[in-house]
């Protein structure tokens, strides 16, 4: 948002209340929006009210604020997400019906793993991810497809950042990361084992588009013990048939 | 965006600007955005270029600007939305599955259909929704749902404002429509023939919790001809194990 030595402008503090409800807080108070976006409470009361008065944010009968049908209705136009989740979907289903595990669906954004769509079913165990949430790409199975199939130079600043150890399982060091990465690059299959919360496994394969790695595609269980690998076939038979309607679609364009 | 007398301040600007992208064209000029948000080009450039620098909008190849990941990101975090998509998903794929149809969600929002989920099929027909669309209450089956199940006020203002004659078998005749709206809170089932557009057709059901009805669920085809009435028991099973969930959920707050 412009140059950082220079003050915010107007925009810059409407979208540093906006981002501040990034994080995934569904409610935030005032005090908590104006301390996020660095900006004094005068200012804030201010901008907060012009778009609850936008349909922006909403105001709710305790006094906090939440983001407004109004901002979901404009985020839902974005092309992006909304193109591949609607290929995918139909696939998803078949997975979530021949499973009944979690099914998901990410793309690179930020050097992380950006989660588009999500299917659970109605009595499956709830999982760390939400659409929209942004995960470490060295410990989700659909972080490691997407940091295997991409540039090198990804890999390089991943590492630089530091690899964070989310549980005891996390791989952290550098050099069983990089072998792990070519171990993915040569089978097309990723996996982890409790490295993101424990008790979670998933296993996850690459979505392409053209040849090019666009997203990637995983099943997340906490019911089985067995060898993961095993739900690799469904996830690549999901996978090669929605990169068929992706290079389909790109073809009309 | 407040007092239309007085000159729209900055956050009202901003909002006017990612308003434009509203009506669902996914790629705009920036003269076009600057037409529509009413703003002079200069004012609209810089606006532009501060909202293309924080991600809310990206701006293609060819000069044109779509709206960003970062704003899709925010408006993904809407309350409302998710949960009730989250919850419906499982049983709008089952409801999928066992028709093949176009399966739609749908809440009242500003006096429209809002639709807040949509699951067609690979190679199912074009239909005209998409998510976080709105279409008109009296021309679709979710709209009828939610009008019949609605205020009697909110009738009168969809009478007042006009029927607007979607194709010649819209029903625009306020008598007409009131009788309809009499016989689906009989029956609990709408229905539109080629109402909203030619060659579709739908049934709808209403979606409850805690006894409120708070959203419509609807079939639309274009295949069959036939009394499109015998898919609402599958519609109504769905409804009603949607509304359980939904009234669990509550529960729980």
């Amino acid at each position: 948002m412009g140059d950082p030595a220079s003050p915010p402008s107007v925009a810059g503090k409407v979208m540093a209340i906006l981002a501040a409800f990034l994080p995934g807080d569904v409610r935030l108070t005032l005090t908590e929006i104006c301390r996020r976006a660095g900006l004094p409470l005068s200012t804030g009361h201010r901008l907060v009210g012009e778009l609850v008065g936008g349909g922006f944010l909403e105001r709710l009968p305790d006094g906090s604020y939440r983001v407004g049908m109004r901002l979901w209705r404009i985020g839902a136009q974005a092309t992006e997400p909304r193109e591949l989740r609607e290929l995918a979907l139909p696939y998803m289903e078949d997975l979530y019906a021949a499973t009944r595990e979690n099914v998901q669906l990410a793309v690179l954004s930020d050097d992380q793993a950006l989660y588009v769509e999500r299917l659970r079913g109605p009595r499956s165990v709830p999982i760390v991810t939400r659409v929209a949430a942004e995960l470490p790409l060295h410990a989700t199975g659909v972080g490691k497809v997407l940091l295997a199939f991409g540039p090198p130079e990804l890999t390089d600043r991943v590492i630089a950042a530091g690899l964070h150890r989310h549980t005891p399982h996390t791989i952290t060091d550098p050099v069983r990361l990089r072998a792990e990465l070519a171990r993915i690059r040569d089978s097309g299959v990723a996996g982890t084992d409790e490295e993101m919360s424990l008790g979670s496994r998933s296993v996850a394969v690459p979505v392409r588009s053209r040849g090019r790695v666009v997203a990637a595609l995983s099943l997340v269980t906490r019911r089985h013990a067995g060898d993961m690998r095993l739900l690799a076939p469904a996830l690549l038979t999901a996978a090669r048939a929605l990169s068929r309607d992706l290079d389909a679609e790109a073809g009309f364009r």
